[in-house]
């Protein structure tokens, strides 16, 4: 089971009751955090969760509605008694950026892991998640996630019965390891069925619409993307500033066959942000509007 | 007139409904900021003002729930079309805490200009304000701020007409101006009584008690001091962290003389405020505590 909780809509500057956009997911007690901007921590509180059990943080860019809440963030990591490390994934600059701000939280009881994405696209495995980063288009590199939970294909009782492996040898290849008993050898691949359908979740903000953003989030059961401005005549500002629209990110669902769709990432001039959802649904039925707190549990699909 | 509000409470790490301590006062037209910790920017907007007018940060010292809003701050400064100058004001390390924290703010539509302290003591005059800086005993390099709006002498009429100074001469010497007029000079203190009582308040967070901040804060209209804790059995803990607890600002208070003190920076793990506040009253009776958005105009004193 993931979970995921979009912890703040707001994009540019936090604004009195909508937190900057930033998302939690959680898998097997392990936290991942993307993004982290100013107030952040908070709304993790205001959301009911605590900063302790975040093992992983992804960055997708440097502006700083996405990371400057990031000092604060491992201070009160710090001070919730954190000494496992916490790993952070981030664009070419993670190091110089991560301490910079660091100036004023130089001393953490935790170690810090950085892990800079130098290609276009990258994967990481860790903790259980996967998680893909693929290069999208806005003012200043930026990487989207998508965060993917596999699935094992499933033991074959008949094939393991039918070859004499011994009954208490069958956990140990569920869980992916060669077996030597008896002066024979046991392989995964001899009663394991092909990998299922996991779980997969795509972050996506701030860039415009790319191939990269609708591969990355192919067939997500939750696609999370921004949705600057919703109001049609300012797709030529959405261009400028490399942003969406809520009908562009709305055709980016559609293109990646996602589940669902939750926008995010508003303007803070933006007002009303319902009245533009039926022409988006139009587009792309499965479309929500994010708010802050949203939550969703996602499981593997019943088979 | 001077306005004061202090923009938040919490100490350490901002908390859902509390803003980490900072305070903005106005004087004719121009802001003044002290402190700037993370969430600062939603803190003035949720009290009814905008980052726009604000000329001047003053900074205690450099722990993050200080200072970490500062880069975001800055940004919103910027984006509210600002073009004027900022001074930032703050302890030794102050080029490099600023720029260190502009990694994410990089560019700004306005210049900024460093004062840094580098003595226990400093004056600074600008806009208006008089800002006395005090070193007080934290455990790190950390400044209290007295602010000050000074009243002139009142212009004596009398001893203007007597010495027979032609009229227009008058706004001139009132101005604090020499004036040389058909063959003489007249200087403003042959017109001019004694600097009267102006406006004073004073703002400290973090330290123990010290003789400093009992200097600093004399006579001042309102004192918004720290009280991290109020439990008695933490005596020891303020101690130790270099803290104050609440009847410690009390008795600064109260050996300062001031007309009124406002509590704040509360540790996160107190609750029930109110109850301590007899006893506070006990030893200082104009004790208040500080609320998120607590707010006072401050008018110099009839005569």
């Amino acid at each position: 089971m993931l979970d995921v909780c979009l912890l703040g809509t707001a994009g540019m500057l936090p604004l009195p009751n909508r937190w900057l956009t930033s998302c939690l997911m959680r898998f097997n007690g392990e936290g991942l955090l993307i993004d982290c901007g100013e107030g952040t921590q908070v709304a993790l509180r205001e959301a009911g969760f605590s900063p302790n059990p975040i093992s992983i943080i992804c960055l997708t860019h440097y502006h700083a509605d996405h990371v400057s809440g990031l000092p604060g963030f491992l201070l009160s990591m710090g001070n919730s008694d954190r000494t496992e490390p916490v790993t952070i994934i981030g664009p070419k600059g993670l190091e110089r950026v991560v301490n910079s701000l660091r100036v004023i939280a130089p001393e953490l009881p935790f170690e810090i892991r950085l892990h800079e994405i130098t290609e276009p696209e990258d994967t990481i495995e860790i903790m259980g998640y996967h998680i893909h980063a693929f290069k999208v288009n806005h003012n200043v590199l930026c990487y989207g996630y998508s965060i993917e939970i596999p699935r094992k294909g499933r033991f074959n009782v008949d094939a393991a019965k039918e070859m004499g492996i011994p009954i208490q040898l069958w956990n140990l290849l569920q869980k992916g390891q060669n077996v030597e008993f008896e002066g024979k050898t046991y392989t995964p691949d001899m009663v394991m069925g092909a990998a299922r359908k996991g779980i997969k979740v795509t972050y996506c903000t701030d860039t415009r619409p790319t191939t990269s953003l609708v591969d990355g989030a192919k067939d997500s059961d939750l696609l999370i993307c921004e949705g600057m401005y919703a109001e049609e005549e300012k797709l030529a500002k959405a261009k400028k500033n490399k942003h969406m629209t809520f009908y562009e990110a709305a055709k980016v669902a559609k293109d990646a066959n996602v589940s669902k769709l939750w926008l995010t990432h508003f303007s803070p001039s933006m007002t009303g942000h319902k009245r533009y959802m039926k022409a988006v649904c139009d587009i792309f039925p499965q479309a929500e509007l994010g708010e802050d707190g949203k939550f969703l549990e996602l499981d593997f699909a019943e088979e």
